[in-house]
């Protein structure tokens, strides 16, 4: 049975082409976690019949299916129907017992063809950052066994790192689907809140909480939330994704804060990382401004401080003031039950706090592509949680913290790695639904060089361009040559009319480009095909929604206007083409090779 | 001095062309009406220094400012600088002293001209849908001074309905902006919360309050509203309105949700006025369809029921905590202090309620252009309001306390008069930020006649096309010159896309036309353009809807496209351009003085 499950998997790009010799082992290895005496990824009530009967489900649907045969592992504070959900406190699981039906996100991945092997330990009611809140043991991180692996989310995260599974869902309230990504050199993809349905998952924070995936790439974590994601009729905060906007997507030449004195809490072994990855972002073409994270801190602290708490409290009151108080671990416990002493005052007072000061980081941020942070300022051996196990877990959420009061989005994605050999992550933050723009720039990141997956010796290099990325009926591609061009004054016509960059090119060899005489305070060079002689042009290929192309249209100026272009691969494509009077007197700057370098020359 | 300040109203369709013998004696009767003994509209501390001053400044502005000397009268719990701000509780008045500063929405009124003539009466600290709970005396209703005048914003839906000013501004947190206007025959527009700052308005629910505006017409409503709103750093509730899309926009044949078994609280006495509103509707080719309100009445009695009260509470604690407690009103007194039953867990467990009913009204109205609901169920009279104080003050919010939960736009309108000659009046409900499209629909209700303006005499009709609608043309023109023309091989393209022949014309006379050699079956001109010896070629001019134009353009052949063609009336319109490689070998037939010419002479 096992090698039918996997047989299937060699599919281009889709869930990081895995070899089925590299899924047998793991297959058995996952089993074998299960034991708990190996990493504490697993919880006890595994079960190989409900692989088998689901394995058979799936392929009553058909094997065309998008993740037929697929597995994942699920964090086990949301429902998988078979499995208990013990949220690691056996006690609870025991009262809620074997869930009857599957959470949305995972009947809708069910649906879509994926397995669920198992369900994978966690801080006991999510509520920690670190992993060594279990009754089931710390789950260990692969990389030193010495250190955390990071929570809540511990389980999935270290599931993925392994190889075990292309894909684990997590979930992420104050930073728990993004401090596992980063400690165990994965892709954390916490999407905007109510992206995926939160049916079937025990609350921590109901209206902060938010599904989340690890995977091993972005490819594989973005066609993960596409299958899963959208509104939910049993989730009162599900939303639907807005129509996509022009500036969702990604920018060529993205600026992005980071914080301009950032916080290592005495701990300096993360500032070189930390370093060498802003020295790369620098190198990719990204513009880094620093800014000043004061309120963004002053956010996060309310998070914990705050009466947020009451929402823990809420979610499980009736089992905690059963007689399982005990039951439950300390720490966790400790923390909860101070929702006892704020009233519904101290909620809305809160609650007006947090508005201004998101209202402030709006503002502060709103220029911005994103926010690039590490995504944690330490990474704690075990020893430093038993002597600190509230203080050294809360710094881990120095920069997670303010995502979800936000109503931010985020992905957590590989860096590099420090000199001692542990993985440093960063984390793009974004607006509510710019996951598009996070995957873009996450995509630029790591399509830089080949990568290990995870706690695997696999390499593996990123795509530049999304998987999903083909020609779309409802658009018209156009090819722009001059004031168009990204960052050029008349780019904004195109964003205005919704247009996306689909491909920066050039044109067959076959045009001259002349710089024109309009008498515009905007210069414009126009394309004149030529029989020989020609170049070819850099230009940059845009899609511009059908419906669009009329409006666009009357911006155009004489002596230009909307024809057809050869690129260099022998398309036709329409775009921007000249009249000859225009033509008449310009200067033929062809030998800039395009308008960008033309333009750049005049200034230097 | 009065004289200067009306003497600029007379402005077409801005703030309802009031002649300025209208004025003058309102201006007096406005500051009669401050003795408090004919309506208690007005509060005792009303300044005509402080009018003198405010006409001082906008002349300094200029009187090009769009609310030039316009007089409006601002509700007492929004601060105007050199008023004091009671909320109808002097001991907290006298605390809080005179206000320094002016309200974000009042400082923006009067930097476009306005003047603010007095602060008005309310429900004390905004608490009550009945104009009643004041210890200025109970607002009068003018058309029947035993009816209640609605609240809280009592005050200002009175003054307007009046005529004392054109427009006036209320607060609106469970219907106070729309029941008032309801009972006065006059407009009531409460925007989006978030679109009118709240900063310096004594917070009711910080989180639900939002200004409204009252005013005698939808010009009027409109007018004000697009210069007060936006963002405002002040306010970190406030927003941008986003970038208008095309559904936001009225439908030409809408369709409305109205309440299956509207509540009358056995008082029939506005049923048969309903049934005169929805006949009406249907008149004006409005389909109704009859939704089940159960959810939206659940909604509605979470606002009261629930924790919100502490919001109340937590806007003036110190002040109810101080010695002052008996000098509130003892009805409100009575509501606020119900705050402290709720803890922190209750608020987010009612949140939750609110966002699991919000979600299911969501999917119940979302085919819907908007909501019908009659603004309030009865008509109280003062006498009813001493008996039952607070029961018939809280049936009045039947069909205005959900909005605000389910962050929705309203605008209240005048639908008719009963019987006994007491007005009914209609809410048109939206999503957030529809306003544009409510005003629309309230157009459409309100130009089918002439009314009476408020409480006054003057009849006007609403026009149907806001005032600052100029015509979207919705369709590009575009020049053809060969195949294209009727009747030609290629016109099927244009018809394909649904265009339409506007007129058969001819270029400006700087054109030549030759015969390109493409190859092609079907044969077609290039038109170029030239310094001299060119001539006025024959074209067409088609209009092709805007959202068509993409589809077309993809039919369009190198080495043609879509530039800029100079007709001979003048004019530069979209039309068919040619490359220059195209022409190069091409025939000149410019002599046949076009193309229709030209391939009738080859058949011959």
């Amino acid at each position: 049975m096992d090698k039918k499950i996997f047989i299937v998997l060699k599919r281009p790009r889709h869930l990081t082409e895995y070899p089925i010799a590299f899924f047998f082992p793991s297959f058995l290895c996952f089993y074998s976690a299960t034991c708990g005496e190996n990493f504490n990824l697993l919880l006890l009530d595994q079960r190989i019949s409900s692989v088998i009967a689901q394995w058979e489900k799936v392929c009553a649907l058909g094997s065309n299916l998008p993740l037929f045969g697929v597995p994942f592992a699920v964090k086990d504070n949301i429902d998988v129907a078979g499995f208990g959900t013990t949220a690691a406190c056996p006690a609870f699981g025991a009262e809620k017992g074997v869930a009857a039906a599957d959470s949305t996100v995972v009947a809708r991945l069910k649906a879509q063809g994926a397995i669920v092997l198992g369900k994978t330990n966690l801080d006991q009611f999510a509520t920690g950052l670190v992993g060594t809140r279990s009754p089931y043991g710390a789950v260990r991180n692969p990389f030193d066994g010495d250190r955390v692996s990071g929570g809540s989310s511990s389980g999935s995260g270290v599931v993925v790192s392994q190889g075990l599974v292309p894909f684990a869902l997590g979930t992420d309230t104050a930073g728990s689907g993004r401090v596992p990504a980063g400690f165990n050199n994965v892709v954390g993809l916490k999407p905007t809140r109510g992206a995926l349905s939160t049916s079937g998952v025990l609350p921590a924070c109901r209206s902060l909480d938010c599904v989340s995936i690890f995977a091993l790439t972005l490819d594989d974590a973005e066609m993960v939330l596409g299958l899963a994601e959208g509104p939910d009729g049993q989730d009162a905060y599900s939303r639907a994704r807005p129509e996509q906007r022009a500036n969702d997507i990604e920018s060529q030449q993205p600026v992005l804060a980071i914080c301009d004195s950032p916080e290592w809490f005495g701990q300096s072994e993360h500032a070189d990382a930390y370093e060498a990855a802003l020295a790369k972002a620098q190198r990719l073409g990204w513009t880094l401004e620093a800014i000043d994270f004061s309120p963004l801190f002053a956010l996060a602290s309310l998070l914990y401080e705050g009466p947020w708490v009451a929402e823990r409290y809420a979610a499980i009151k009736t089992f905690l003031k059963s007689t399982h108080t005990q039951e439950t671990d300390s720490v966790v416990r400790g923390i909860i039950f101070q929702a006892e002493r704020f009233s519904a005052v101290d909620v809305f007072q809160i609650e007006y706090r947090r508005q201004e000061l998101a209202s402030q980081i709006g503002r502060l941020v709103a220029k911005f592509d994103a926010i690039l942070v590490p995504t944690t300022p330490t990474f704690p051996t075990t020893q430093e949680l038993k002597i600190e196990p509230v203080l050294a877990n809360s710094r881990l959420g120095t920069y997670t913290n303010f995502v979800n009061l936000m109503d931010w989005s985020a992905l957590a994605i590989p860096a590099n790695f420090r000199a001692d050999g542990l993985p440093f992550g960063i984390t793009l933050i974004g607006e509510a639904w710019k996951e598009p723009r996070l995957l873009g720039l996450g995509r630029q990141w790591l399509a830089d060089a080949p990568r290990l997956l995870g706690a695997t010796k696999r390499a593996y290099r990123e795509e530049r361009v999304p998987p999903g990325a083909v020609v779309n009926p409802e658009a018209m591609q156009l090819v722009v040559v001059g004031a168009h061009l990204s960052g050029l004054p008349l780019n904004k016509d195109l964003v205005m009319h919704e247009a996306k960059l689909v491909a920066a090119t050039r044109t067959a060899p076959c045009y001259r480009l002349f710089a024109l005489q309009t008498g515009s305070s905007i210069p414009k060079p126009g394309l004149k095909r030529v029989g020989d002689g020609g170049a070819s042009i850099e230009v940059e290929v845009w899609e511009l929604p059908l419906q669009k192309v009329g409006g666009f249209l009357t911006t155009v100026p004489s002596p230009l206007g909307i024809g057809s272009v050869e690129l260099q691969d022998g398309r036709w494509v329409q775009g921007f083409i000249c009249e000859p009077f225009g033509l008449a007197n310009a200067e033929d700057i062809t030998r800039f090779g395009g308008w960008r370098n033309y333009v750049q020359s005049l200034r230097s």
